[in-house]
């Protein structure tokens, strides 16, 4: 039998807030057995990078990366936010370990083509390299991971950080018994949209067919629940999204196949 | 017999232009054998703060890392010039690590305590945990180390390079037969102060005290020598210190016993 492991995702917001870090910190701390956070920081970035004069351009609610951008987010993901969030689960008793893709090769991507739009300096996922995580994960060591990756001929390369969970966590499936925890500003997807307690618990791929083709799901919601059920494809035994709070995934939408 | 591992600090300005940088990430990538680099990135981070607003307050050449100050060189030595170096030696088939001293807790330190100066977050170095250290050795990561450490409290500290590696190279001559190379502005010890190529081939216990009593041998280089011996007397093998562009060691000045 496998044993258990978590990889959670948590967006920029709860990180770059001293009181909702704090709160992070110690939930993730309490989660028992072996597991892994995988980060966001945009807010931090957009702050610093207009401080620095750095106007951030976004297309389709991504960010444009140009050579400029790169290095705020190499700093603010790679240094400021993910050794914050190492230091803090250090001071209660997590072996935490921060990394970039490119340290130890854990994360190869390939730079974005150009097609309408010009994202710049960013990564699409090529290859996590599961066997050297899954030892350090095996030591107690947990990994910290910045949405970074690299393109083996010394490029770093801004990546979406929920794209570093999900490929992360396929690829450990042939290691561990996964569940994928995506943490958003929502409780969970909701059943009515303006209803934000109207979490749908449990959702499964038949669910899904029937929530998409009867309207109850709709927009964003879709690419992200698609994402989901391919991760269970690839072996990820449950992925659970849920509000910035809970990264215990006790609430939230609990999706299987 | 103990394996070999070479541990060497660079300065700065050596990481934070183009050119220096890639020369610099051949020369490391060629050393063989185990290996560990220890950088610094003061230019780019005095840069950076000045680019915020923020202004570098400086007491005897040495950095006061107030709160902003702090958020800056974790972003540009934890972030930026960390991942740069890692990126590009992945790139040249060297499997590299980046870490601080909050990285599975490598380095722990402690806020220095503040007398006619408050250094503000500077770390002291308490403990190198090198058993961990020495096993990813083992297993051909080479630790890229940032000048950062923690307190375990969950504060990143600022800490000088050449205490890290110093530190660094004591703890790992446990484990290994270390070599610890300072890489610096000059191309040695100078037997003359105005003939930049006076290097001093070799030096011991002995030459170094008569260089001291005669007045060859003066200023800051003393305790960068005492700090050498200190190393040897601690199982370090041999302490070079060299210029920027001589990170192979073939150069400079070798210290022994």
């Amino acid at each position: 039998m496998k044993e258990k492991l978590t990889v959670i995702k948590v967006g920029g917001k709860i990180v770059e807030e001293e009181q909702s870090l704090k709160q992070l910190l110690d939930d993730f701390a309490a989660i028992e057995g072996f597991k892994v956070l995988v980060h966001g920081g945009g807010r931090s970035a957009t702050k610093i990078a207009s401080q620095l004069g750095i106007e951030s351009q976004m297309v389709n609610g991504r960010r444009i990366t140009d050579g400029e951008t790169l290095k705020v987010v190499t700093m603010v993901y790679g240094g400021l936010v993910n050794k914050s969030i190492v230091a803090g689960l250090q001071a209660r008793g997590v072996n935490a370990l921060g990394l970039t893709g490119a340290d130890m090769d854990v994360i190869r991507s390939v730079k974005r083509p150009v097609k309408e739009v010009d994202y710049g300096y960013v990564g699409d996922v090529k290859k996590v390299e599961s066997d050297c995580l899954s030892t350090l994960i095996q030591a107690n060591i947990v990994p910290i991971m910045a949405p970074l990756t690299h393109d083996g001929a010394g490029n770093i390369l801004n990546t979406n950080a929920d794209t570093i969970a999900g490929e992360t966590a396929k690829a450990l499936a042939k290691h561990f018994d996964v569940t994928l925890v995506y943490c958003f500003e929502k409780k969970g997807v909701l059943r009515d949209a303006d209803d934000d307690d109207s979490v749908i618990a449990h959702i499964n791929a038949e669910d899904f067919k029937q929530y998409v083709a009867d309207g109850t799901i709709q927009g964003g919601m879709i690419p992200k629940l698609e994402n989901s059920f391919e991760a269970l494809s690839a072996g990820v035994s449950e992925v659970v999204i849920t509000s910035s709070t809970d990264v215990s995934a006790t609430a939230g939408t609990h999706i299987r196949k």
